[in-house]
């Protein structure tokens, strides 16, 4: 499937899905190359790879993306854009200039920003089910939440065994502010969530590509119904409305859940009894062991866990006192603690955090000083949420290449002089 | 003086230096006109203007900060660019794009931001006085914080005697984050400030026009050495390098205090037994009667005071709930309360704080809900702070109209239908 870019897409992580379409080359794993302007020799040394491997001509941002800073973005594909690594500086906020897109089917056409009070969503499992526009959806409440956006492939390019789909570095993930309508309040004014609910299932509104069965192909994610509690109905990000590449006009936000979970141009929310039919849900994104299938039964892609990885210096330093900076967070709890170790793991030193705390489900910049002397060190990062949740040595092995968190995978390699 | 756009511009505020150029129009206060779209009209009404008043033509960005996003501001004049009062919406954080400019020299030539750390900066008055790099001071400590930016002549607009100067609405005002190091770690690695220094006195990096007493036209402005706690040489602004429009490379920023105090292009920090004699701070930015001079001993243009104003509505609303935004501040405190009434003052209703609390320092979006009937409404929000100063009814009169925080000033009148 080509869409106008000329750019192949891949429509979901499924493998059958992929057959149907050039999509991503796979076995990337350990060839993935940063395509900015400096990164990308640095980047094959950080990897461990052989100043032999090739590397790809640098692509283009896609038109309905163009207004991104074409510097500090990673073009994959028309709809895989990763943040470079070192892009991130000291941001508490993630411009949306520089936010990832991963966009499981292309964005729609852009006349669904026109009027975006018109835009129609449709409620049930509840009570009084009914079709609300966001007009009225603005006139029910608001809140203003902070949280992590990520991939759940965010991480893939560290797996060994050859994971298909985007070779994501650290890239896909970014911090966002939200302002919507909370859903609790909304499912309060339709009369509350019928009895035996037990999931939040959101529909897309993408065009569906014809002559396709819907449901091997549309963008249907089921949540916990617990997740009531922090979801947001949100049409600004960053106090902007919502960008078309993000999601306006509006967009499902499930503060510490992955980002599919986050429907874009969400058009239906419905209470269901059981998890959505769709491939996205019922195969795709999720955990099993190398070699296997997806199914039903395989953990979903939906809480995320604690996490950091290190933002500066990526390459080269000054001998003598450096600041490293990095972020870190911790999914669904707060993230309380972050260490740095400037040789790969053996001695770790107390990071401090930078900037305001935005809350619980947002990432928090820190910064540790450290004297470096002469020679390679191998800079890793290491944080806690407030359960004592730690972040591991190693990644968790998957078919799929998803939610690595390895502290050992996301360190750097810096040649100090 | 006319600068390279044709526009003119103001050096600072004294009537001297006005004479010496064809100045902004003195006699403006009541006529302050929105120059954006839709706006104009609208705001006449706001004001209780004659329907008569002329409209000036729309002006456009001048080349320096033609990033911006032209629809969110108002141009004055190349160096006086205001936001609207509309385009704050629910922000934690003020966008740069939408991001109020006043210059009181033009920006020097965008070479000052081509090698960032190359920047040099002269220390005075500490014991170990010497010039270090923007680069040096990146490796000496890091601080992010997050500052109301507001022009000492925010809501000069509302005032009647006609006080020269740009007639800024509310939007000479934004909520930044800023990155850069705390001068006192900068201080401490110099030996510490000399005894008998009273006020750190940064000098801006502007080119000077020949043919002036360069004291009469310099920025170089002294505040209180006890802002030595909070005052940070800032580099970055929303984790981007500080624009050059904003005083990038390097950018005083004393939190609390008004934006002319926050000197951009800063090339000398130095501590001072007494105030510096340019103009601008010796005569100019000074509160005192209407009718008077301004001279040195006058209270000084500083620290800012408890303030809040509506962003949503502006004009017009539906019957029924409405509801109702804005931001508050508390300038020197964190902001504690924020009440909004619809009847002009009358009876009061307290608002809720919308989103992440960003510090003391940072102003807080608000919200309230409101039940609204048909007619006119006069709309107005009332900020306290944690001290319990609470913004007053009436504006402090002065012959610059500075410092306006008056809530009834504020207001706005929405035609409910």
């Amino acid at each position: 499937m080509i869409n106008n870019e000329g750019n192949t897409m891949s429509i979901n992580d499924s493998p059958a899905i992929a057959s149907q379409s050039p999509a991503e080359p796979v076995q990337m794993s350990r060839r993935r190359l940063l395509l900015g302007s400096a990164g990308a020799m640095a980047s094959v040394s950080l990897l461990g790879l052989s100043p032999l491997a090739k590397a790809a001509e640098p692509k283009t941002l896609p038109d309905y993306v163009r207004w991104k800073n074409a510097n500090d973005m990673i073009v994959h594909s028309a709809n895989t854009i990763e943040t470079q690594r070192g892009a991130v500086g000291s941001g508490v906020v993630t411009a949306s200039d520089k936010l990832y897109v991963r966009n499981n089917l292309p964005a729609p056409d852009a006349n669904i920003v026109a009027d975006r009070d018109a835009w129609k969503i449709t409620f049930e499992g509840v009570n009084s089910p009914q079709s609300l526009t966001l007009g009225d959806l603005k006139k029910i409440g608001v809140e203003t939440v902070t949280t992590v956006l990520q991939c759940s492939g965010n991480g893939r390019a560290y797996y060994e065994h050859g994971p298909g789909g985007t070779q994501w570095g650290t890239g896909a993930a970014g911090c966002l502010i939200w302002t919507g309508v909370p859903l609790r309040e909304v499912v309060a004014k339709l009369g509350g969530v019928k009895p035996g609910m037990n999931y939040i299932t959101s529909t897309g509104g993408e065009t569906l590509p014809e002559g396709l069965d819907p449901n091997t192909i549309m963008v249907e994610r089921s949540v916990p119904v617990k997740a009531l509690d922090q979801a947001l109905l949100a049409w600004d990000m960053n106090d902007e409305p919502m960008p078309l590449a993000h999601g306006g006009p509006l967009r499902m936000v499930v503060p510490g859940y992955f980002g599919v979970n986050n429907v874009k141009y969400v058009d239906r929310v419905a209470f269901t009894e059981g998890q959505s039919d769709a491939k996205i849900q019922a195969s795709g994104y999720r955990i099993r062991p190398i070699g296997e299938k997806g199914a039903p039964d395989q953990p979903s892609m939906w809480e995320m866990s604690v996490k950091s990885w290190v933002t500066a210096p990526l390459t080269t330093a000054s001998q003598g006192k450096n600041l490293i900076y990095g972020v870190a967070f911790g999914g669904m709890n707060a993230v309380s603690k972050v260490e740095v170790s400037a040789d790969g793991g053996e001695t770790w030193k107390k990071a401090r955090f930078l900037g305001p705390d935005m809350g619980r489900y947002a990432w928090r910049p820190f910064v540790v000083s450290m004297d470096l002397s002469a020679g390679d060190h191998r800079i890793v990062s290491r944080a806690t949420d407030t359960d004592g949740n730690t972040q591991p040595p190693t990644r968790t092995e998957n078919e799929r290449g998803y939610g690595n968190t390895s502290w050992k995978d996301h360190g750097v390699t810096v040649t100090v002089s």
